[in-house]
Order: structure tokens, then sequence, then C-alpha cells
């Protein structure tokens, strides 16, 4: 039995999120079938942690166990490359050992949030960016993102359906920095995150830098745990999966 | 009269470039459509510089002028970005002197070309980068793109059927310089550019960049004055109309 890392990055635009399920496009789905057609048998993979419908990845990572194999990771990665539509995009496969589990081995995820601040829309980044048009105030969305590091109760920002057994996660940094063009990115890195977390703090920092909350009430929304109280999710194109640490 | 200057920014990769022309779209004739629709005239657009089919554009300027207008450039912009695809969005819109020329008034045009330098392909930035899987020796390649800075005669970069006068240019500065994730941009700045300058002079770097041309040959390439002697023109969709100063 060999087990199998492998990094890969996708546009999630046209995709109902990673995990399989009838009736809609995901992409686990496509990695599998591409798989099985390569290796010529059935392959489970196992993901670092699922994505939602329309949230995108710059590297995810999956891994997975076939009994037999003779194929280089290096051909493996081409050969996927080839079967995969170009929205999938398969960017490093290794040999890791047989209790690797990308999930369970994790020791911090970064996600990246893309805001586009300004009043005129994007054609070139429609689908990779939130476009708020109100102009927010970085520097207090900033000092709110201060009191999200370390390990707290995020029950405020758990989306519903979210079957983790408790809401208690550790975040190690979480900050918005200004880039070109209006652009301006929100990174988070954890141990982990519950379902919808990013996108629902993201939507409750996006009140703060609008005024309608403030530095205080983002506080006791994090004390009060209680999602009744934090923002609106924000929309899915505007998350990366940056990265997943091992 | 009244002159209006437009700044936009389009997705090229469904365009076949900015002039309009029979059984193809183009996306002067689509900004047409709209002003005609929003001011119930025919309405002339005057551009930079036309775009060729797949190049992007951040910051693309155009003009136009009317006789009677009962809407201010706000409402205009406003209007606009209802009406077009979401693939082309008006940045700014604001009233000029009756003079004003997008293109003979522009003092300088600055292009990007986007190089992703890695074996793995891009599934997020597929339709903004040409992807070149021979590592690249970007130093090389930048001690090379200095020989341009200056006056020169660019006939050897300069696209066939290209119908300026002459084939001399000024260039302000052009350098490369490495992005995260493996991506490379190469930025040029200019008076002016002859037609595929900019992706006939980065498909020769490219060459330069895998050790196929040396720097003692680039310089003879930009002497010989011959087309026939460069490199290939690199594809469209990683170019990018950067900004148009006036």
């Amino acid at each position: 039995m060999k087990n199998f890392k492998v990094v890969l990055e996708y546009d999630g635009t046209n995709y109902h999120g990673w995990q399989v399920q009838t009736n809609a496009i995901s992409i686990q789905e496509i990695i599998e079938k591409a798989l099985e057609t390569l290796l010529r048998e059935k392959v489970r993979t196992y993901v670092s942690g699922r994505t939602d419908s329309g949230v995108h990845a710059k590297n995810q990572v999956i891994n997975f166990k076939v009994s037999t194999i003779n194929m280089k990771p290096e051909k493996l990665m081409v050969g996927l490359n080839c079967l995969l539509p170009e929205d999938v995009a398969i960017k490093n496969v290794e040999e890791v050992p047989i209790d690797f589990d990308s999930r369970k081995s994790a020791r911090s995820k970064i996600y990246r949030y893309v805001i586009l601040n300004r009043k005129a829309p994007t054609a070139l980044e429609r689908h990779r960016c939130w476009h708020v048009r109100a102009k927010l105030d970085v520097d207090l969305m900033n000092s709110c993102a201060g009191y999200l590091v370390g390990e707290h109760d995020f029950s405020s920002f758990r989306g519903t359906r979210c079957n983790a057994s408790h809401a208690v996660r550790k975040i190690f940094r979480a900050a918005f920095t200004a880039q070109e063009d209006d652009f301006i990115h929100f990174e988070i890195e954890g141990r982990g995150f519950l379902k919808h977390m990013v996108r629902n703090i993201v939507g409750t920092l996006v009140d703060v830098g609008m005024g309608k909350t403030t530095l205080t009430e983002f506080k006791s929304i994090i004390d009060a745990k209680d999602r009744k109280v934090a923002g609106l999710n924000a929309p899915p194109q505007g998350l990366f999966l940056q990265a997943v640490n091992y």
C-alpha cells in the first residue's frame, strides 16, 4: 500500500464545492474520476478540508492510497493534468508515509479573502473577489481582527449544519493588507476552521469597516457565542484556501 | 459639444480585440452599443490604442463626444455598467476639454505581461498568463530588458500589418519582477508601441531566459531592425494594458 499527497489549485466558480454529491458537479468527483482512469482502480481521496460551492483553492491538499502503482509521482501529475479540465490543476504529487492524513496531519491552514473596495466593478477579477462599494475603514477592521487571534469559542461564526463536536479553534494570525488597485486581502491562519467560519468573520468585519458595528460590539459578538448576533456570510467567490502546512 | 474620458477594464478572453469588425465580437462594438442605448444617439469612441484578440486591459482609456447630454459622469458610469456584460467594467467617466484625444494626448502607456514559470499549470490564472515550463533566468532577461530603454527603431519587434509610419519608439522603463507563486511580471512603459511589439519583445526575452539567445544576440536582434531575427509572438492572454498616462 502506498500513500500519495497531492497539492492542487482550483477555480471554484463552476463547481458545487469539494465534496461529491448527487445532481451537482464537485471537484472531488472529477479528481477521483481522473485517478480511476489513470490508475484503473477506484480511488478514494481524503481532503484537508472541504471547500464550499464557489470557493477557490490555491493549494488544497488531498491524499489517496493505492495498493499497486508503477508510475512515478511526476508522471502522475502530468497524467492527471492531461485528464482534468483546465479549471483544476495538479501542482505537486509526492509519496508520503502511510500514516499521513491530509486533514489530521495538518498543523495549520491559511485562508485568504479578497475584497475590492471601490465604486467601480472589476471585469478581470469578477469571479475572484467580493465587490464592496462603501469605503471601508481598514485600520479599524484590522484592530478587530486582532481579537480573533488565540484560542476562542467561535460559535458566533459557525455555519448552520456544521457538524464539528465543538467550536473552540486556535487562530495564529488574522490581518487585512491593502493591495494595488483598491483590493484588500484578509489572511487568516489557524489550526482548523468551522464551516463558513472565515466568510462569517469577513462579513462581520465588513460591517465594522462600514461603521455598522463598533470595535466594542465586535468583541462582544465573539463573546456572545451566538451565530445570530454576527454579520452576514461573505460571498464564496472572494475566498481562497491558500495553503495547508504540515 | 462635450467630450468625455472613460477608463475601463476588460477581460479580453471572449473578445476579438478592441476594434469593431464584421463576424466577430469586439469591445468597441459592445461599448458603442451601450452608449447608444443610454444616450439615444450614435456615438463614436476613440481609443488610446487597440488591443488584440484575447489581450486584457486594467485601465484602457477612450473618449467620445456628444452634442447634448443631461447626465452626470457618475450616472453615465453606473448606467453603462448596468448595460455592459460583466467582463467589461467602466471604472471612471469624466468630462474633459474638447481637444482631449485618448490616443494623441497620452504621455505614456504601461503594459504588463504575466508569465507563470513552473512545471504545474494554473487553474485560477489560466486565462491571465503565459505558462512557461522551462526554468527562466530572470536576471539575464532583466539585463536584456535594459537595452530596450531609450529611443530605438523597433522594426525587429514590429508585427506584420502594422501600419505605423515608422518604427522608432521611446521606452522609459522595462523590467521583470518576481511575484508570489512562481509568477513573473514584465512591465514596460513607453510613449507608444507598435502592433504586437510588447508580445514580440516578451517572446524574444523568454528565448533569452531559456538560454536559446544570449545577451549579445539580444542586442544584435534590436540592431538588426528585422522582424525575422526576433523570437515568437508571446500569447495574448498574458498581456494587460495597465495604464495610460496624460
